[in-house]
């Protein structure tokens, strides 16, 4: 099949592009390298030293042969990606070319709307690039678990059939994101739906949870292949900066009482979920929503983990509550279904197996490599607009630790 | 009360302005004037002769001794919209600064872009500047009651409880909008829930049926102060267009079967809505929904009573059911709320009553100002993309009458 992941150059959609590859489909790559830009412009740098995308096609190729074709530009410039349409002809197109972070929107004005405006604008060029020139493309779009927010009854998948006042219907899941970037996930979900409604798309909406990990078989096989790996406050996902903390004995930040809940995988199921929603497209007309994670957890039951896994490498990991800088339920109720990945055959790795190997020896692995400034929260929900204190000193003014 | 309405020299923008003015309010407007600029692109023109803002504005004051603020400028522009909120420090702001044309935004890519870029980026502008300068201004926002669709159960105000494996929430009501202009107003009410929950702003979302009417209490003192009455495909809504048809002659041309029910209210209405809602601030932290419509009709409904009220002045009325060029339900449900206008006062002008009052009587008076050509839909739901057929052609093309 041929398949253009856009955003292959990032942390799920490089992953994500190897693994095609190697089952055999066609690749294609493309990427604007924003994501690089932004490590630049915050200066921070991943945890893993990552190769530039030539240096890392050529390694892939050397070790299986297999080419992955590359086109260097942005989905929100229309004539660039109605380029591509043209000359690779994707069956499927696996979209991951957003701004994905939470506290990268939360910096200021000017991010919030970059991040809508990059990623639904984004979006609508894709939905109008399948109509006009590859209409049977089946579209795999990243979404995100934190578009339901968290609700006091169960999460479905994307649809809820709702009895009211003696009649029914099956409606939309109810959405209550949690941020500007979250948001735009709500936007894109909402404009697809028509999409598909209006013109007969077919796609497929991956309602992801939080991916930790960063080994996947095919990154295993040559250190020019590594994948990225964040841990600063603004990309880095909460488990593996959990991992990067214990690794220099900086105590593990726990945002608030730590109760908050949610659903996460493992980047090796990252790539197998695409991959068995490409090799299983949704119908003409179909926007299906799969909810994309294997299990949930709360943080603090995340870093109870870490510490376990730290004190086997003989690690004293502590765990400090700060003051949460975002606005958002510390303890509440949250059960999502996840049950239509499984039944397509995702067969899940558990974190309680893999936690100590593609995790926390990766953290030791790199250890010098470590910024410990990056780890503490600047980015704050209530003060998005240019007010941001340094980290440090933030620390000190709000107190430090909090008890759950 | 101070009031900035934006988009104050449009339809609903321009009389709202007035009545607030004459009920003794400090109000500005503040415009852009691409309202105007899109009928030139379109080749329309509005039936009433408008004259232009500085004339109105003048008239305004000539008659009533109240001065409306102008300003001139993009809200999408942050520069322009928070030196007018430090010039005006407006106590409430009411938002019509959007593209608010259905078929406008569905006639091919740039202008779906469009719409969504202006408005959810405008509205975004719109959310900082409040918290930045003016936390305690209570917004008033334009939706639509077109973000819920048409939905099998009950149409609530905005959220609905839903009861759900034996555990309850309140949660915003699923969203089904039918076009890329009614998505950005979809965008827009979870940006605005979002920023309401997080920074503690005070909102009010106007899920707006669809309005008819352009005679106003103020707007009849003087001709220079006369509304625009829009009855072209694109930003003409139906129950005028129904009359202007009537007016010289052509059949009311109802889409499909008419079944299509929506909400409707006369702009008289419009402006006592938002007034009230001005006068009953929401709380802070809090973005409340109210439906404002008055009564529900199906498209079918409307064109038989346009045909009574010609029948009443000799005109000869009849009704064509062309092919519809959106994708909608023909036939459905519809049962939508709308109590809390009514419960903070508001008296509805019903439309048996004013039919031939507002409506009729304008569109017989301006008779020869209408332009034939501008009746029937060229904007196709299914094939927006640059593939638009001459509006004739396209009738022949299709067969021209189907029957109910």
């Amino acid at each position: 099949m041929k398949i253009a992941v856009l955003g292959g150059d990032g942390y799920c959609g490089w992953a994500t592009a190897l693994h095609l590859s190697r089952q055999g489909h066609s690749v294609a790559i493309v990427d604007n390298f924003l994501r690089r830009q932004w490590d630049r412009d915050l200066g921070v740098e991943t945890l893993t030293p990552i190769r530039t995308l030539a240096d890392r096609i050529e390694a892939w190729k050397r070790h299986t042969g297999n080419p992955i074709e590359v086109f260097e530009g942005d989905v929100t410039d229309y004539g660039f990606l109605s380029s591509m349409f043209r000359e690779f002809q994707p069956e499927a197109l696996v979209h991951f070319a957003e701004q994905r972070s939470a506290p990268y929107s939360m910096i200021d004005r000017q991010h919030a709307i970059f991040t809508q405006s990059n990623n639904v604008l984004g979006t609508l060029n894709v939905l109008f690039a399948i109509k006009e020139l590859q209409p049977e493309c089946h579209l795999v779009k990243l979404g995100t678990m934190g578009e339901y927010g968290t609700p006091n009854i169960d999460i479905e998948e994307g649809y809820i059939t709702i009895e009211h006042n003696g009649r029914k219907d099956v409606l939309p899941y109810p959405k209550q994101a949690g941020s500007f970037y979250h948001l735009s996930k709500v936007h894109d979900s909402h404009n697809m739906l028509f999409a598909c409604r209006v013109w007969g798309l077919r796609a497929t909406d991956l309602n992801q949870g939080v991916v930790y990990g960063t080994v996947t078989g095919e990154t295993a096989l040559d250190d020019a292949l590594i994948n990225r790996f964040d841990y600063d406050e603004v990309f880095g996902t909460v488990l593996n900066r959990f991992c990067v903390q214990a690794a220099v004995g900086f105590p593990l930040t726990v945002y608030g009482k730590g109760g908050q809940t949610r659903g996460y995988l493992d980047i090796r199921d990252t790539v197998r979920c695409v991959e068995l929603a490409c090799l299983n497209p949704a119908a003409k007309g179909e926007c299906r929503v799969f909810n994309q994670f294997t299990e949930q957890f709360s943080v603090l039951e995340l870093a109870h983990m870490v510490q376990a896994a730290g004190r086997k490498l003989s690690l004293k990991v502590d765990i400090q509550h700060l003051p949460d800088p975002r606005v958002e339920a510390e303890q509440h109720y949250y059960n999502a279904r996840h049950s239509k990945l499984a039944d397509l055959g995702l067969q899940p790795h558990l974190l309680s197996e893999s936690l100590l190997d593609s995790l926390m020896n990766i953290a030791v692995r790199y250890r010098e490599r470590i910024d410990e400034s990056l780890f503490l929260p600047r980015v704050n929900w209530r003060e998005p607009v240019n007010r941001r204190q340094p980290a440090k000193e933030e620390m000190v003014l709000t107190g430090g630790v909090l008890e759950p």
